[in-house]
């Protein structure tokens, strides 16, 4: 048996089936653009080994071990660090084994689909994981993150990427940026600038994250004018390190274009750390408008995430910190949300907003219809929980009837999972390519016109939204 | 012509056709658990007939009654019985052919699909209902009707039911089930604790309902701790008579966790009639958290069922009551509104939440991803207006990738129509292979997992999560 | 190449794909019943030829030109006259060529299957329209608008239109239409009463036009009696000329029957230009049942079109005015904001009350349950970006099991775009005829149910809920 059928994810119909291989078979060796991600530029900067099999796909994986903890494996029992130091399982492999005898749960899931792609491409096992199988797979995995072969750099050849975007906060010193860039490896490692830390007066450390900010650049950031000076400065300098883009994780789309003493006032409130939660939401808005003024003045393209209710669990924020799975998507308004900041600049053909949704209604009538008619608008890939084959499904089916492709921009990996990058941009091109083959097969579109459009959605349109 | 076609709701590719066919032939004839629904326990206890062929189908079901209210036939004319005592239609005949002359309504929904197996299945029909053959039909089922063979508890045995929940009210005696426990059959029905009545502070005659509860168990409902008391010693009660789970019907999933003080505050409040409209919504929110620590207590599975308007129209509750198909979904939010009570109890691995929703919307968005972390919440199956081919498909299609197939229960009939239980549950049997079928061809899922995960949907899921 | 495939819009797999040819030939040549609307009366009343290429296809289409707006085109070169009358680009040639280089953004949307429709089927191309063809199509489409053949009545009559509604304001005088009736042409254009203007406090001249509503009429709009005098006025003399609909297009849902005083004090309010936006909105809600209860006295069939939020960019309003493709769907409610309108006349069967959504969440979990319960109730098509193989797909799939077919009814074309409206009915025939092969290849209808309902959904259903 194979763990991967080589038709998956194509439409069953034998006609339509044949016309997406088709399709497929022109995309399928394409360089991969991974335009927005969080791989550790660490990785690529020292080129050292992955540690072991269960830290390379489940202790950092919060796809992975929330499914586990879901049916009641404890995040102790999976090696997840907790806050306060109490010891959790060390031993990998005894991680590993929990992982395996309940490989089941992943059923159904694109995370078996990603992992199975990854033992069998990546690691060449074509047995499935289970407890039965759990030791041999472990040896098999281990041996082979000994061999130079699978060591990142390797790796990163070896899937063919040509183009990989970490994020970044503003405060960082980007030292792994510019290790890569003075090694002896061609690979294109670059930067996303990322000052959620420094705009988002609900972060943690808010107030002493712009003090530091000000002393990173020179600029008085006790001062509104200071403060937006030393978001130019670390946005050349990020610009200058390869950045092509800043990404934003705010909770709601909202966005504001508020009067100036206004704004001060709010920033006077926000770096004093007396902001109500409104005001907050508020000030975050105002710096959406305000990244995307600068981003029309240095040409990095804006990427919006928002819609997340991040650490949901108060037991396992205070336990285990963000960022372990208990981030849920909330409803998300966009047309009266990003009135402010479009009627500022959404006019603009020279700027590319890069927008997300974690809120599929949003999809058909708030975003196709805002990007298809808004010059500065893109409509970013299906993210997070919809990076799936339903939910590309349902995004192209919703979206390009109002917006078309070409108001789209590509996949997206997202993903710190690094040996999962392949799988992922191969369920993107299989989805696409059975979307098209659909198309076509319903008499809707032209067969040479879906390789075109094929090889933009796999390709070209990254590239070009992203100025790669 | 047969009223049912053999392959109904399977795929319509031919090679994923016959996958289906060969994952439901494997699962077609498990019997039936049936954990949440209406039936009337009295027909258990009793055994006597069903009164008659307008009574058995058209009268008691909302969903049949309300589809030819919306074309413009009168409650009167169908015999819906007025809250006023004046006369409405007392001939079911008429009833019936009123019924049978609109039939053409049905098609494509739910409902013509469970008439029609229930009239080949259970009663031996193989022609369409029409004006034309109104009477026939009638005489027939009425003639049927008049066998031993089609007596409540033999259609229960032959159905295959290995277990049936229904629903009574706190204050309810459980007379029916007692009798049934004590007659000489074998039949597995269990009660379902249903406390709205007295948790309810909107609920008609609530401050009366929490006296009788009161008087019911010896403990002073007029105290917040009586009050809780007297649920514990309910909920012990249905538990002795059989009882594995609770349910809760609210109009939206608010829970809240607040400090004693404020809780009996509200609590006198409530009890003394004069909660605001916020305060009757917060006190069934502290309501369901109570719920969950008793559940965490006595074992009992927790159904949440919120988000319906019920009773929408003004008139019709006036001159003919509640529950006549007036019923109406709203937006329901989940992510805000369960947080204090899965903030008290939701990392419990031993405590069972079952979640239902109205609004499909929630299911990607918010419920599987809840469902996918917390391990003490389940999803329940698609639900009321959505318990159909499409609903179904929608609901796999949408959750499966984010919370797998194991966070999910099963299938619930949730009915009080009796014959249409068996129909019911072959439809959530054929759409999940149907689904399982299409997961097969796409290439990602093996069919031996296919086959195990069948059994698990049809059977295993539900009596694990019910504890049945 | 034909620009069109003979299959398109059916479904895939082969046997499905026959039935749906089966239906389609059954119903494919049914004259156009179009009862909803903007086509231009003049055109008809006139029967001038069509200006250019460009003025038919290009510049008054939203659709069209917003796509290549949200492409950096700007309007301007489009020939989309300004306010301030600033030139545009004023030849038609050069617009045309604009377009035509830029057609490949179409792909996969409902315009690009419109357009080829148009410019097979009623101008005889068949090749793609590109830069190298642009010059090609210009000139043979402009020489065919020369010939009498192409003028509005003849299109109309080669079209195959039964009867085509247009939409025109209270104030309107119907010169077009009382020009069209005593004209020699059999064509049936019929108007709509459109009262936005007279009842939106927040309408542009709002309070002037009330007053012009009174000179018309003769009634003192200034009392709330003589206002609602003058809309019966108005109602009767569209009626006269042929109106069997009114049209409502209000921001919101919402609907109010508050008590006359509260009644006459927000009217006072609004014509004194006084109302705030909430008051505003209550006035549009009273309004709606105030119409609804003169419908149930006159006998005009009420359509509510709610939920867009008009001329989101204050750039391109300020500029170039409304209805310039920046008007975005929003999140609508109709569980709660039809209740005061449907507590007042929801039971009448006598009654007519079609709603629509640009928010399709509302279709399963609002409309259809609504639409399956009120009498008084029917659901309008997939509107405006749902109006596409997509859209309409998605309508029947998940409304019908709730609502059944015959609660809706039938195709509304809703455009101002002439030739394509036997594209757009084409479109809606063919994906009714996929969606009803589906029935039947998964065994849930009969042929010939699924003819009759074909018959039903493409002519039967509209000439019934319109009263044509």
């Amino acid at each position: 048996m194979k763990l991967t059928d080589p038709d998956r994810l194509f439409p069953v119909e034998t006609r339509t089936r044949q016309l997406a291989r088709d399709l497929y078979e022109s995309i399928a060796e394409l360089p991969i653009i991974s335009p927005h991600g969080h791989c550790d530029p660490r990785w690529f900067a020292e080129n050292t080994r992955f540690a072991d099999p269960a830290q390379l796909f489940v202790v950092p994986d919060h796809y992975v071990f929330r499914m586990l903890v879901s049916q009641g494996v404890s995040m102790n029992d999976l090696g997840i660090s907790r806050l306060d130091g109490t010891k959790v399982e060390a031993d990998p492999r005894t991680i590993w084994r929990r992982f395996a005898e309940n490989y089941h749960l992943f059923r159904g899931t694109p995370s078996s689909l990603w992992l199975n792609h990854s033992f069998e491409h990546v690691f060449g096992i074509d047995e499935i994981l289970s407890a039965d199988t759990a030791d041999a797979y472990y040896d098999h995995i281990d041996a082979k993150l000994a061999e130079d072969a699978f060591r990142p750099r390797a790796l990163f050849d070896r899937f063919g990427i040509e183009a990989l975007a970490t994020t970044e906060g503003s405060l960082d010193d980007l030292h792994w940026h510019t290790t890569i860039a003075k090694a002896d490896w061609n690979g294109r490692v670059l930067t996303t600038y990322r000052p959620d830390a420094v705009i988002d007066p609900e972060f943690e450390g808010f107030v002493d994250n712009v003090a530091k900010l000000g002393e990173i650049t020179g600029e008085d950031t006790a001062t509104w004018s200071g403060y937006l000076s030393a978001h130019r400065i670390r946005r050349a300098f990020f610009k200058s390190v390869g950045a092509t883009a800043t990404d934003h994780g705010h909770p709601t789309a909202r966005t504001e274009d508020l009067p100036l003493a206004q704004v001060e006032s709010l920033f006077a409130k926000a770096i004093a750390g007396g902001c109500s939660a409104d005001e907050a939401d508020a000030f975050r808005g105002q710096m959406l408008t305000e990244m995307a003024r600068m981003s029309l003045e240095d040409g990095l393209v804006m990427q919006i995430h928002p819609g997340s209710f991040r650490n949901h669990s108060k037991t396992v924020f205070k336990v285990y910190g963000r960022d372990k799975g208990f981030d849920i998507p909330t409803r998300t308004d966009y047309v009266h949300a990003l009135k402010p900041m479009l009627d500022a600049v959404g006019m603009e053909p020279n700027l590319t907003i890069i927008l997300f949704t974690l809120d599929e209604t949003s999809y058909g009538r708030e975003l196709a219809p805002l990007a298809g008619a808004y010059p500065a608008l893109r409509l970013g890939p299906a993210w997070w929980f919809f990076d799936s084959g339903e939910g590309m499904k349902r995004y192209r089916e919703v979206t390009t009837e109002t917006c078309g492709f070409y108001n789209t921009v590509g996949f997206n990996d997202d993903t710190r999972a690094f040996c999962s990058i392949p799988a992922r941009h191969d369920v993107a091109r299989r989805s696409d390519c059975a979307y098209l083959a659909n198309l076509v097969a319903s008499g809707l579109l032209d067969m040479s016109e879906a390789h075109e459009v094929a090889r933009d959605l796999t390709y070209n349109l990254a590239k070009q939204a992203y100025k790669l």
